[in-house]
């Protein structure tokens, strides 16, 4: 159950209705949206009745929520979530290109890749500063010197930042120089991290973990909006199954049409995790835009061989500028654009 | 290792061929494809000079493969495979699309749905007479009668008729009325029947296991390689995974541009079992045409909540005439027809 | 909902129990176990009344079962089932332990096998004469010449022999010469052999597919019993995960517990396939032994390394008797014997 | 490689072996064990001679480890890891039984519950102060006032303290209470957290993502060793496959003889969370300890019905000393004590 008050709603209004449902055994929690406030109930209070509580001062829509995720829910926002990131709208009809390489190495390798994509019709530059490798002794990332280097490929343009945040501690530091803070799979379930960013004033990337159900994705999506961010963009990138022989993870496309159903929120493929093989990365971005993607976020590297990380399924910046074209045509069978 | 015949070469000469490795160690395997014979190598003999045995009377081609599929690799094959099925080229420019319902049922709803499809724009015609159900209390399918209604709707429609075989002993009679031959995914490594529908004159349909590698079900269509039919056609209809709250499996589209990499094999897409819910199966269908599929495989009824098996994801008549368009624009996109 | 029926009702009492329920618009199929018929209700009749049904002449008891299976279930027989294969009650205190090569070779290497594991206090034979193979040039068994030697075997040591049935049409031959049909993982759903091997009048060892769920196992148990055929094993012999690396399979010791509550049917566990790795077949044993099986089967070869087929998993004779002094005293530890 | 220097090696000595074979062209990482330096190589220099390492002042062995984890294998260090926590060796014949609720939910909970596992044998209290849960709007744990409560709890039995941290800037705070610090699965790939651990002075306990690889696990655990935190017990607490409709996950029996194989680590076996089935943890507790686990965590509760998390897997405390009778002669039966 979720009662949604009216943006004008005043704090003695907002706390009558809480009175009056604790008052029925029922606990609250509170959150706000474009200072609007959200009053969702949980535990097992006495039975309430709908039309009742809507008459409440102050009471725009009581609902009945069943499914575990409430804000992320299409029940409780059904049209398309959209927002602004500089002048691309989220969400839109126009694709989100994230593009960049997996690590950001040095400053030649930035600038260089960033004009690139920037040329072939990306709207976001990716990258990572801080890296969540597998091995200890695996390069780390350039940390605070790999943000500023994205700042200045911003600069230099106009795309906006795409940088993982792994820790509650950073996230401050992170938001000065990134537009969007990306939660990588490992830590889908890190909940002091997606609390961190839910406070932040910050878009967050939120990528699905290598074996989380769609419920939890949406759960983890929940945390984030339940702290007043809804700027949440989902990322599907393959899911851990039985066969990895040929293939790095396994794209679910199902989760496409699946998540577009049960979310608002904006939801960008990420072909290049999802199948870690360069030579296929083309098929299944086109996959992920034929189902429904509102956005892909692509690696890309000047020289994928001498690559620090993810080498093997990074693009080339012509293999990028050919599959730009390619998803062009895509969008546009779809309904799209690009 | 495979040794490649002449088309002209005669019965001494491969004879000859055979006797030259086997007196190095090795077993031999023979099989033939339109009449042309290849002659396979297992086992540990003495190490081989493919320059030498590429000297002897009758020889085409000798050649290495370390993968396990020998027949269904590209390396034995370069090209991609086509053949006729009726007017129509598998494998060509053309999307095959195969639609029709799960199980028939009647003679009326077995030929109302043929019609449909065939004016919507399908090439095949599907549909169940022996159905592997996972509870022997369901409904088994209707057996020779089906056949027979299978056989009159492909005399009224022209559609070439794609039917379930679940045993060996059933092969022959099944061929009699079907144009290709459907392995279904419980079967996939039921090699009794591998073996039969490898001897029959008659294309096949052969569906991965739910959870077959792609290894598995390229050994599997090599089964039928070996016994002389070069007419198979692999099927991706979904995985089965950790999640299937939202949907019945996990649609492997990774598998589309993996397979076309490794095999020569034509490869059809079945968004219907991969998804299982009718309103997203538009979406695995684009999704598996953008990834470079052969055809579609389509589930549809004339009224799927009253269908016997498999109404909750089957299209209904106007659903599919929809969904037809739709994969016309997707094919162009992609370079394909349909 | 299932009619239990006297064991001494009469046909005629029967067909009026059937006449009166399909009356209601039921369908009813009827199965038997020792004489005694069981009606089953499927489809969607008007609602019944269990104790008006409980009173019409020849009728023990009717019941709801709200499982899929029937059966195979704990609702309809609280009691485990147990049965006498020669000597040896299977599914009472004492673990059936089936030991033997996975590919029945040679004369020599069966015989010296079945002696030693006899010696070492297996209680049954295994030995494959027909082979599912995953390669087409892979031996695929000794066909009825190994059905020979196992026979010579139990003659020579008195252990009741248990091999695989690949195909309907092999099932009597196979019924010949062995005390115990094996159905195979890649068989576990292959409807047309479970329906031979439910009409013979031979125990059946099911072994569960590689992602099967418990309810796909048990409804595939329901297909043999549903034939009449009472006498069902269920085997535990790994599942297919997303970590190979070390394991063939994984070993799903949590079926354990929760079949032996959801069936009444004995349960073996198979760590030879759940693991494949010989010098941990041991600690998947006890553990099986330790969560409640009723029995292991375990793969043996006099000369592991020179086995034809499944050498790494294999034991070697000293090592099969080793584990059978560790499986007595786990046994002991559990209120079981071996 | 790498490097293991004498424990009473210079600060000059070192640097010279690592000056050396960064000449080489080689990346290097120190570590430290109980003040003795290891020295790791990474990357692409030119080929080294291991004897003419050892043969550096200061150096006391160099060997090669193939495998991506060093200082967890048993290349590293083949005898097993065991150390002290209070009187008590983690990792010697004596299992480590821990033992508590899965959240601290109020002062009587905890001690009763602490009180009736160190009667029953328990060697360590578990409880939860800071909670992972899948929803924002669950109850999130006690915090530091639970963290008191553990400490009160040990106070007053005995019984040294695991407790679980979810966040790097916690990390000193719970290890001012607890005596063990556990990372849940979901963070297992947290790695700002596995260094903060790291660096703690702390026992850890490692729990298994959900879907990670044995490997995932061991680098995870390199992470905390690398460090120089050596008291890391490993543990298997089920993972996520097809089938969770009768039990909460898959616990990975295999993985016992593996880890035991691949590592010096302890290893804990979580039934509770494996199962997630009350009645069914004690099977599976059992096939843990019969597979080699040293040690169980079993999650039990005064009162499981009412507990706020984890009720359906919690024993009660009459069913938690009925478990450990038989643990205890399962210990007997593997030649370990309980």
């Amino acid at each position: 159950m979720i009662i949604v008050m009216h943006p004008e709603a005043t704090p003695s209004e907002i706390d009558n209705v809480v009175a009056e449902v604790e008052a029925k055994g029922w606990q609250t929690h509170r959150s706000s949206d474009h200072g609007q406030t959200m009053i969702g109930l949980q535990g097992k209070g006495q039975p309430l009745d709908l039309f009742q509580l809507g008459q409440l001062p102050g009471v725009l829509d009581a609902m009945a929520i069943t499914q575990k995720f409430k804000l992320a829910s299409r029940a409780f926002r059904p049209e398309n979530t959209t927002f602004q990131i500089g002048d691309f709208t989220v969400g839109g009809k126009q694709l989100a290109v994230i593009a960049g390489p997996c690590s950001v190495e040095s400053r030649e390798q930035l600038l260089e890749t960033a004009h690139a994509v920037k040329e072939a019709g990306a709207t976001f530059l990716r990258g990572g500063a801080y890296k969540p490798r597998t091995s200890p002794y695996s390069f780390q990332g350039m940390g605070e010197q790999g943000l500023q280097l994205l700042a200045e490929a911003r600069e230099a343009t106009g795309l906006p930042v795409v940088t993982e945040v792994m820790s509650p501690d950073k996230v401050k530091l992170v938001a000065v120089y990134a537009d969007v803070l990306q939660i990588g799979a490992r830590n889908m379930q890190n909940y002091d991290l997606l609390n961190a960013v839910g406070e932040a004033q910050r878009p967050v990337l939120l990528k699905r973990g290598m074996s989380a159900t769609l419920e939890d994705l949406l759960m983890a999506a929940e945390y984030i909006l339940s702290h007043g961010n809804n700027q949440v963009m989902l990322c599907e990138r393959g899911i851990r199954t039985f066969d990895n022989k040929y293939a790095r993870n396994t794209f679910d496309v199902n989760a496409i049409p699946t998540l577009k159903e049960l979310t608002h929120l904006p939801l960008i493929a990420d072909p290049s995790h999802a199948i870690g093989v360069r030579r296929h990365v083309k098929s299944v971005a086109l996959a992920g835009v034929a189902a429904g993607a509102d956005g892909l976020i692509i690696e890309v590297h000047p020289n994928p061989d001498a690559a620090v990380s993810d080498g093997p399924q990074s693009l080339t910046l012509p293999q990028f500028a050919e599959l730009m074209q390619q998803v062009r045509a895509m969008a546009q069978a779809v309904g799209r654009e690009a």
